[in-house]
């Protein structure tokens, strides 16, 4: 058996920390996606371009993205939930810098979730976030997107298949990078994800990406990340140690733990890039450095 | 799509509690067994036979035997790890009483761990639970079996699956109730348990029922419940909030959580007859009567 390899998003400055009550310093920020790219991680959220009084942890979005390593072989990703939020993205480019290297846009399908988050119907995130992957690659930069609350809504419960599918239709005649599924309450079960997986990768019929983000909130993290591989997901979001969580949604605690995703998927000869033990050692420093032990069941293991 | 329904064997009283460090009263114990019953699971791990100053808090195991409700519904299981132990057994059912109805025999995959935790060679291991099985059904007492270590050692690391399935085929000649692959110590991936039961299901010919006993040790649990499920295994090990642990494996910590395996199974439109909620309410109890949250995390969450 062949096994297709997987790349991780290591989403752990962003949606990681952004949930994190204690201000971390920009340094701090740095430091640790310096040692991210250390253990391996090629792609990373650095940040989101969200209003400082919304997010405070967030803030100093600029100052991290200006302090980034110029490195060829990563890809640094700044969210933006609006076009605001994209012309912040392309801010950090101009002059000649580096920047992000790409946005990540985000539409929540749930029209109560989508407007306590980002004051948005699914009819106006449709809308806007046609506009914002239209003006990043007017500019030049790339854009991929993600459909929150995919598989759940802590207001609403059930979100119907149809509903994400058809945003996933509208937003494919975009050309998004990618489309990714997110579960960003933890609701998830393997078999929902299966389904809607199995369904968007028919819809999209292998012309666009599909990523995948689970939350562990009711312990299906890394089930629903195992269901995804083997719908054909091969790029998964995940955060050292399963820091983060969502401030505006209800009990979401942290996403997947890099290190639980990357063990099981290196314990089922699925190549990640990422070097386990290195990353451990990451989370062990950050636990050390926030003063509690992060959730990842495999760096308590070891 | 239409889903056999599983089975829960609640290992809390037994599994879940060895490990704990302060002794667990006999009221408290048949309390919990009471309320297990109470949410649904009909099939308990009560107590295991083994020696007092090896595992104090089994120390009772003959009288949370002699106080469990005689309930038809019920099927209450002894864990016996040598032929000592299936006697006791059989004596709790003497004078007329009710006792246990099942042996819960255990086998351990590895030269190495087996010595350790039961003072057994495998060639020992399986000369010794065939006399077991043997003993239990001459004195008209079901019996079944428990290949432990199957997924990894603690001490050798890999466990190979010939060496299981060895095993599996030598147990399956006594025609046992039911035999079980665990994961003890929490290694195992999806992967590995899709290919593992796969192997087993076809050896065993729909002619023995399989069951699964995983640990979460590396966060993997519910996901190996769920490849386990779908390589065709409808009996479940779980404790309650993921009460357990062996005392002999390092870092063996909980069994899956009853609760987050039902939640898994629920959402995946797979019935149990377990009443979530009330399983959930369960957990809280006896969390406060430990003075510690338990590892669920669908009981976090709710």
């Amino acid at each position: 058996m062949t096994h297709n390899a997987i790349e991780l998003v290591e989403v752990g400055p962003r949606d990681g920390l952004q949930n994190e009550p204690d201000i971390i310093s920009t340094r701090s920020k740095l430091e640790l996606i310096e040692r991210m790219l250390g253990f391996g991680a090629r792609r990373l959220e650095v940040a989101s371009f969200v209003h400082p009084a919304r997010v405070p942890q967030m803030a100093d979005a600029e100052d991290v993205i200006a302090g980034l390593p110029d490195r060829a072989d990563a890809t640094y990703i700044g969210l933006a939930l609006n076009k605001r939020g994209v012309m912040r993205g392309i801010a950090t480019r101009e002059g000649g810098k580096r920047g992000i290297d790409q946005i990540g846009c985000v539409l929540v399908a749930s029209d109560t979730f989508g407007q306590k988050n980002q004051g948005q119907t699914i009819a106006e995130g449709i809308a806007e976030n046609r506009d914002m992957i239209r003006f990043a690659k007017a500019e030049g930069i790339r854009a991929q997107i993600t459909i929150s609350a995919a598989f759940g809504c802590p207001f609403e419960g059930e979100v119907k298949p149809e509903t994400v599918l058809q945003i996933a239709e509208e937003m494919a005649a975009e050309a998004p990078e990618e489309i990714a599924l997110a579960d960003t309450i933890g609701v998830g079960t393997p078999a929902q994800v299966s389904d809607l997986f199995g369904k968007l990768r028919e819809l999209l019929g292998g012309k666009i990406p599909m990523r995948a983000h689970f939350h562990n909130t009711r312990g299906t993290g890394i089930a629903n990340a195992w269901a995804a591989y083997q719908a054909g997901v091969l790029i998964f979001d995940a955060s050292l140690g399963g820091l983060g969580g969502c401030p505006f949604a209800p009990k979401a605690t942290g996403n997947i733990a890099t290190e639980d995703l990357i063990y099981m998927m290196e314990h089922s000869g699925i190549d990640s890039g990422v070097d386990l033990e290195a990353a451990i050692t990451t989370n062990h420093w950050f636990a050390e450095k926030l003063g509690r032990q992060l959730p990842s069941m495999v760096a308590r293991a070891a």
